[in-house]
């Protein structure tokens, strides 16, 4: 699993022709990083006398920020395998017509979960930024330029994951299942981006 | 060293409330996965009969992105070091006027360096963005989903490097080097926010 290999021999891996780790792993990554810093900021609150007032809020969004850590590091390998899978299914047969047909159907099969990844990524992303705000309000001033970088990679994560789902959007032939998946991702991305720029002015005005 | 650590170790690291790795770090981590995306993509055109013509060209990108990506790792560790001496000068005793004044001095000389480290991210990080344009006219365009990842996280690094820059200037006293850093670090940024999107907007349209 790439999440137990170095930081450095996943970016050695990362800038090789291997086909894996890619963007979406890298995406999740991103994400991955965004919620372990507000987790961080959180840990240097939680404790603290000063902020005696805000502790079970606090307590609440590091829960949250765990569970979002957690999910986008299984999202890491997961993309990894999808792209294996998918991977795979373009190396199938396709001398005769039936193979041509079995080939066609493996590889539609797998376009489905190699998008189901980086839409979950998106999801976690989309969630990440949503817990930036109450951790910027009630987390320990003195890091509150880390909540700042936390929205910038998890905005950044989610319009990664996004590329990633319109790049396998753009093979799949159910066009239900790609104006479905183009419909939620539009919702998980609704409002993101200016969310973000708004949190990072009130984070500068707080340095 | 933190790049010697696992993935997972460093995000576990990350959300504690351990003083390092912190913001700083994680910019440049950012980077070193854009620039890591870029030498991917690289890769992936190199020794292909149908990209032989752009082949010089591309092996020229690749050269810059390997420097970017070793000198972005490289920061991710001098920014653990660099917070290290600066938290190190903050616990100095100031029991008398001389320790007050020593401890003050060693704490400005601290925060000089500590600025210097993400001035050093933004600029890598400002050059892989520079790097992205070339990379998605000349790169692979089965990858081009991965220079759009690239630019997103090099733009989002280098905004992180900025946040970093800022809170250690906020304390620094010396007011032309604060003005100086401010100035040199705005040119960096200059432009990036938005090439970033016009960038991801021809990446779109190529999916």
């Amino acid at each position: 699993m790439f999440t137990d290999t170095t930081v450095r021999a996943f970016l050695d891996q990362l800038a090789s022709n291997a086909p894996t780790p890619g963007g979406g792993s890298v995406a999740a990554l991103t994400g991955a990083l965004g919620a372990g810093l507000i987790s961080m900021v959180c840990n240097l609150t939680i404790g603290k006398e000063k902020f005696k007032d805000v502790e079970a809020d606090v307590k609440e969004i590091l829960a949250q920020s765990e569970r979002l850590r957690s999910r986008l590091m299984e999202l890491i390998d997961a993309d990894v395998a999808a792209y294996g899978k998918l991977s795979a299914a373009y190396k199938l047969p396709r001398a005769t017509d039936e193979e041509k047909k079995a080939r066609t159907a493996a590889i539609q099969t797998a376009l489905l979960d190699a998008t189901a990844v980086p839409v979950s990524i998106a999801e976690a992303c989309s969630q990440v930024i949503d817990l930036c705000t109450p951790a910027a309000d009630k987390g320990n001033v003195g890091a509150v330029s880390d909540v700042g970088v936390a929205v910038l990679l998890a905005e950044a994560g989610l319009r990664s994951a996004d590329l990633n789902v319109m790049i396998n959007l753009s093979a799949i032939k159910d066009q239900t299942f790609v104006a479905n998946t183009r419909a939620r991702v539009d919702i998980l991305r609704a409002g993101k981006s200016e969310l973000k720029e708004k949190l990072v002015k009130e984070v500068e005005a707080k340095l």
